[in-house]
């Protein structure tokens, strides 16, 4: 095939970094040039990278991004609402790959999982990749809804500082040497709500009319979505920060309408693409931030037989949430589009 | 009544320090003499307290420790297993509150959460007191059941590193300090399995044959038996140790028989001894690890109604370990004992 132009607006961010070490990594489409758009404050910052040598980042605008046959946007909701539609518009429009929720559970705009729904991109000019804590979930209960038809499902997250920026991060880090030195006995907050340092926070995102955070209620709605399920299905999440660096996990309760079988659940397990199960009890081995932080797999173990409910599994899932959370997820998007011919090079039309 | 003489076997430990401090600070009964026990190591040190002076730890005996009234057992499951009976045995034994695991399911054994099933201590010689995190949860979880009538529970926890003993607690702070002042990019792990900073280990306890651990169980097990609910309840738990230092948290959602009422449900946990309702989204108030360790109350909130089964409520509930989920418990079951009239004076009798 045709090598294709891609570009990144947001190049200079955490997931922006990650999507363009996903692209010399692991990228399997052919690549013309890497164009990195930023704005006035990083225009002109050069970035060493290994694949694509020194690129200077360029001032955004929507017309040179249109130029790009892909554009990957690692930029906020409201920067993707204003430009996003006007980068893909018309033929001659670039593919738009948008990491923020802006465009999530917009009706006609597919939600993408690639090993989950990737036959929705075809045709599509605008995809959005789903939230960080969703994606990595649904990589472990998908081939199990596929063996067992999922019925219901009941989440509770333990979330790493860096899910919310580098400076989230700055602070656990600086917190928890000003508390450790004995400077300080509580650490102090500025971008979290709370101190964070040895302490968990159960609110993530903005509260809803039902209680919920706006980052559990995006678990229940793109669940929905992404599987193709009913506007009604039922999830429910309780999603918590705590003093990780890096790298989301989570304890899923997957109900399903059939019988559970643990030994076609594990094969189907073993066998899922960007899955790693990582379950053997008598070795001391099953997911943890620690192992599955800048893995491409998402870490699923601690697999069993629900107690509590018949035809119900209980398992921890860990996945980086910068990777399959976002930059990887992204690119896999592309890959899958690449196959299905929605991306193709416009200089080879 | 007649003050009682008090002996605490293990007062050197994490969770005989609080007993201390809960006999000095919440104990509504009087206290002729405090008697303090330990193994040659300790024996022959003076522990400092504000209310009955400089105690010198004497060498652990039964004979010794039956000469109280009420003995607290603050040891391992091995030891109470070797002399919980002896101490209680006959009229003339004392009474024994045993925070180990060895009689927690033995039947005819009361395993008692005061607010919950004092009455079952009544005439007993032997109570155990229950694992932390069940008793944690069944703050919050009893007074909804005594409303709607619980069906089923799902637990997902957040422990700290100090359930596990002081040594894991050290080994959390120096190996975090290590991380941070880049000695090291790993910490070094002896007492946990793995390392604990900017970790999470979902492994507490030994694995189980079905494939729960001993932790987890522990809450299906105690629960059934503190509720005195079916030997078969539906309880699951998935329990996962975190990098905070003390208190821990638990995500919980509670099915129950009848339908919930969200203004009921608040009420019964705003009236319920030894739980504080936290709840006030607006103000950004719910439960943490950094509100609720020290204090004896055990905090509840993110209540809201669960949205994937009917009859069910969600919330989010954070307890000082040590205290409600230990010391602070232990002391409160002698408490009913007194008020029951199981626990008196020797002397007086």
């Amino acid at each position: 095939m045709a090598p294709l132009n891609v570009g990144i607006v947001g190049a200079t961010g955490a997931v922006g970094k990650e999507i363009i070490g996903c692209l010399e990594k692991c990228c399997s489409f052919p690549i013309d040039s890497l164009r990195l758009f930023g704005s006035k404050r990083s225009a002109g910052r050069k970035i060493d990278t290994s694949k694509f040598g020194n690129i200077t980042i360029e001032l955004f605008s929507e017309d040179s991004a249109r130029e790009c046959d892909v554009v990957f946007l690692a930029v906020d909701g409201d920067f993707s609402r204003a430009h996003a539609e006007n980068i893909c518009k018309g033929d001659d429009g670039a593919i738009v790959i948008d990491n923020s929720s802006a465009f999530r559970y917009k009706e006609g705009i597919p939600l993408v999982v690639p090993e989950i729904n990737a036959e929705t991109t075809k045709g599509k000019k605008l995809i959005a990749n789903p939230n960080c804590t969703t994606a990595i979930g649904l990589m472990a209960v998908w081939p199990l809804h596929q063996l067992f038809g999922l019925s219901k499902m009941v989440m509770s997250t333990y979330q790493a500082a860096s899910g919310a920026g580098q400076p989230c991060m700055d602070e656990l880090m600086e917190g928890t040497r000003s508390v450790l030195n004995g400077e300080r006995d509580v650490a102090e907050n500025k971008v979290f709500a709370h101190p964070l340092p040895f302490n968990v926070i159960p609110h993530i995102d903005k509260f809803q009319d039902n209680g919920y955070t706006k980052e559990e209620m995006k678990v229940t709605w793109e669940t929905r979505k992404i599987c193709g399920l009913a506007d009604d299905f039922p999830v429910s999440c309780t999603a918590v920060r705590i003093p990780t660096a890096r790298a989301h996990s989570e304890s899923i309760v997957a109900l399903f309408d059939t019988p559970v079988d643990i030994v076609a659940a594990r094969k189907a397990l073993e066998e899922a693409p960007g899955v790693k199960l990582v379950d053997d009890i008598e070795n001391l081995k099953y997911p943890m931030p620690l192992t599955a932080t800048g893995q491409y797999d998402v870490e699923v173990g601690r697999l069993r037989r629900n107690i509590a409910f018949d035809n119900a599994l209980e398992f921890f899932v860990c996945g980086d949430q910068l990777l399959r959370g976002a930059a990887l997820n992204a690119v896999l998007v592309a890959e899958a589009m690449v196959k299905n011919g929605s991306l193709k090079s416009k200089n080879a039309m």
